[in-house]
C-alpha cells in the first residue's frame, strides 16, 4: 500500500517509527510488578487494531516489563520495532501465555474464543476486543469511560484470570457521547444510523478502498476482494449477516451492548449501519429521546465537560465533527447539537458524532481497560 | 474532468452521444401543438441538472416542437449536440420566453426569483427546480408518484403562466419510498439521515471530489474551491446555511417540503444532513412511526408495486440499494425494511432509500412535471 503522506490513514507505522526509545529491559529478563509493571502480550498484533494497540501504548507510557508480540502462524518470525527494541512476532499457541499477566486480543471472534479460556487458565486477564464474550453474563463489558464498575475486583497481581469484553467500535463511539446525557436525563430511545470506516473490516480493506479508487480513476473495474461490491465513491449497507429481524449484527451490537453498558434492559436503540469510503474514523447520526428535559444548551455544557469528547458546534461557521478531523486522535468528537423539532411532549436532541474506529473504537479503549487493572 | 469510463458519474454527454436523432423541425418553424407539442426552454442548461434535463427530454421522447437552450451570458454562444441537432446556448433573459409554453429552470434561487415571474407574466409554465418558491402557498410542490393532483388544472394550452416547483432532492427520494407506506398506516413521524452525494452540490462539486481524490492518493493536499474541507475520503454536515434552530436549511426542507406535499401540517419530521464522497446518487436512513399497524412483508409488497420504486432487500446475500446502482437510473431503490425493535406500543419501521440525485432528485421529477401539463 502506497503511503498517503498528507493523509496518513494507518498511524501505526508513523508512531512506531516516531516512538521515542525507552529503557525496557529484555524480554527474558523479569523484575517485580511494581517497579517496571505487566508482562504483557499482543494477540494479532499484525493487524490494523494490533498495531494501534502498540501505538497506543507508547503514545501512553503504558508501564510493562515484557511484551509478547503474537499472531497466526503466518505471520510468525516478522520482525517488528517497537520504542527502539526489535521484536520477532511469534505463533501464538497455547503456550504463549505463560507469564502474561494482560493479553490485548485482536484476532477475531475464533481466536478469542479458543486460546481466551486458555489464558485466563493461565492467569492472564485477557481484554478482547471481539465480539466472542461481549454478550456473556459473566465478562464485564466496559467502557471506562462509561461504565468502569463493571471490572471492579478485577486487577493485575490478584493472581486471577478474567475476561473482559471490548466493546463494538460503533458503541463505543454512540455511548460516549450519549452516556453523558443519559446520566443527566435518561435516554429513553435513540435512533442510530451510522457512516462506518474501512477500517472497521481491517487493513485490508482500507487498501481495497484505496486500489478499488485508484483503478476507478484510472478508469479500470474496481478490484473486490474483501467486499463484494464497489467500495470507491458508494456506499453500502454493513457488511455483517443479516438476521432473521432484518436487522444485521452491527446493528444488534449497538441494541444488545447499550443495554449491557448501560445496564438497562428498557432502553430502547435502532440502527442502521452503512459502510461509507472513509479509511478509519466513524461517524454516527444519533436522535435522542429523554425521559427529562434537557435543552441544547444544558447538553452542549455536558459535553464540554465530558472526559473523552470534544465538542465541535460551530454554527455560524458550518463546523462541525468529520472523521478526518478525528482519525489518529483519541477524544471522541460531537457537534450538531439541537433540540429534536419533531418530539412534541416528548424531550429530544439530535447530535452527530465523529469518533477514530481503531483508536477510541477499539485499541485506546482496550489500553484504558489495560490501565484501569493496574 | 478526466471521463470515468467504467463509472459514468456524468451522463449527460453519453445520453447525449447516444440519443438517436429524431426527426423534428428547426426551432424557428412552430407548428400546432397537438402535432408536435409545446415549445420548451431550458434555463441553467450548462450546469448538471440542465445537462440532465436534455437526457431524461430525450430517454422519455418527450414531444415538443421547439426548444431554447438557456444560460448565463458566460455560457452563451456555446453550441450543444441534442438528439442530432445543433443548438446555439442563449444568454438568458427577460425576451427569452417570448412563446415558450414550458420552461425548466435549473439555475439557482436568484435566478429563479428574477426570471420566474417574468416567464409567468409571458404565459409560460415554469417548473422550478431552485427553492425559491417551494414554501409559497400559491405555488404546488409537486411530485408526481405522491401528489398529482396539487397541480389540477395547469395546463398547457389553457393560455396561462404558472409556476410549479419541484422539491428538494432529499425529499423527492425520501418521499417516493415512505409516501405509499403512509398511504396505508399514516406516518406520524419520520427520522431521517442522509448520505448525500457531490452532484447536489452542481457538477463543480462533483469535479472537487475527483480532483481532490487524485491528490491525497498522490499525497498532495486537496483543492478546496467548492467546499472549505477535504471532501475525499471523507464526510461533513451539509454545506447548507445553519439556522437558529441548529438545524440546516437542508434538513429544514424535508421537514417543511413533506409537510406541504404531504398536505399534513401534523406529520413530525427532523433530519440530518451529510454530505459523503459519492458522486450523483443520494442515500437516506429513514426510521417511521405509523399512526396503524404495518408488518415488514406488507411494507414490502406495497413498495413492490409503488410506481417509480424498486425494492432491493435480499437479506441472504446482504444485498441491498447502494447510490452507485441507482446512478443514472429512474427508480428509486429501497431496502433494509424492517420492523424497528426500539418501537413498542407504536408502529415502526426502519428502511433504507437510494435515488440518483440527478435524475429522480432533480430532472426526471421535473420533466414527469412537464409531461402532466400536456
Amino acid at each position: 500500500m502506497a503511503t498517503l503522506n498528507h493523509h496518513p490513514f494507518l498511524s501505526s507505522k508513523l508512531h512506531l517509527t516516531k516512538a521515542k526509545p525507552r529503557p525496557i529491559g529484555p524480554t527474558a529478563v523479569r523484575m517485580s510488578l511494581q517497579e517496571t509493571g505487566p508482562s504483557l502480550a499482543v494477540v494479532g498484533v499484525t493487524g490494523a487494531v494490533g498495531q494501534e494497540f502498540l501505538s497506543v501504548l507508547a503514545d501512553r507510557d503504558f508501564p510493562f516489563r515484557s511484551i509478547k508480540m503474537l499472531a497466526s502462524k503466518r505471520s510468525s518470525g516478522r520482525h517488528l520495532t517497537f520504542q527502539g527494541h526489535d521484536y520477532t512476532v511469534e505463533e501464538l499457541t497455547a503456550e504463549s501465555f505463560e507469564g502474561v499477566d494482560i493479553a490485548l486480543f485482536s484476532a477475531g471472534g475464533s481466536i478469542s474464543k479458543e486460546f481466551g479460556p486458555i489464558a485466563v487458565g493461565k492467569g492472564t486477564i485477557v481484554v478482547d476486543n471481539s465480539s466472542a464474550f461481549r454478550m456473556d453474563e459473566k465478562v464485564p463489558l466496559v467502557i471506562p469511560e462509561v461504565n468502569p464498575e463493571a471490572m471492579d475486583g478485577i486487577k493485575v497481581g490478584i493472581g486471577k484470570g478474567a475476561l473482559i469484553a471490548n466493546p463494538n467500535c460503533s458503541t463505543i463511539i454512540c455511548l460516549m457521547a450519549a452516556t453523558p446525557l443519559h446520566r443527566r436525563a435518561k435516554v429513553l430511545r435513540m435512533v442510530v444510523s451510522t457512516y462506518q470506516a474501512a477500517s472497521g473490516a481491517g487493513a485490508a480493506a482500507m487498501e481495497e478502498l484505496e486500489l478499488q479508487t485508484r483503478e476507478v480513476l484510472e478508469g479500470k473495474p474496481p478490484t473486490c476482494r474483501i467486499f463484494n461490491q464497489q467500495y470507491a465513491f458508494n456506499l453500502f449497507s454493513h457488511n455483517a449477516p443479516v438476521l432473521s429481524n432484518g436487522y444485521n449484527e452491527e446493528e444488534m451490537k449497538l441494541v444488545k451492548e447499550t443495554r449491557k453498558i448501560w445496564n438497562d434492559m428498557n432502553v430502547k436503540v435502532t440502527a442502521t449501519c452503512i459502510r461509507v469510503p472513509v479509511m478509519r474514523a466513524h461517524a454516527e447520526s444519533v436522535n435522542l429521546q429523554f425521559e427529562s428535559p434537557l435543552d441544547e444548551d444544558t447538553a452542549r455544557d455536558i459535553l464540554k465537560n465530558a472526559p473523552g469528547v470534544v465538542v465541535i458546534d460551530d454554527r455560524a461557521s458550518n463546523r462541525f465533527p468529520t472523521p478526518l478531523e478525528v482519525s489518529n486522535k483519541d477524544d471522541v468528537a460531537v457537534g450538531r447539537i439541537r433540540r429534536d423539532v419533531s418530539q412534541e411532549g416528548t424531550y429530544g436532541l439530535d447530535i452527530f458524532v465523529c469518533g477514530d474506529q481503531i483508536r477510541k473504537g477499539a485499541a485506546l479503549n482496550a489500553v484504558q481497560i489495560a490501565e484501569m487493572l493496574l
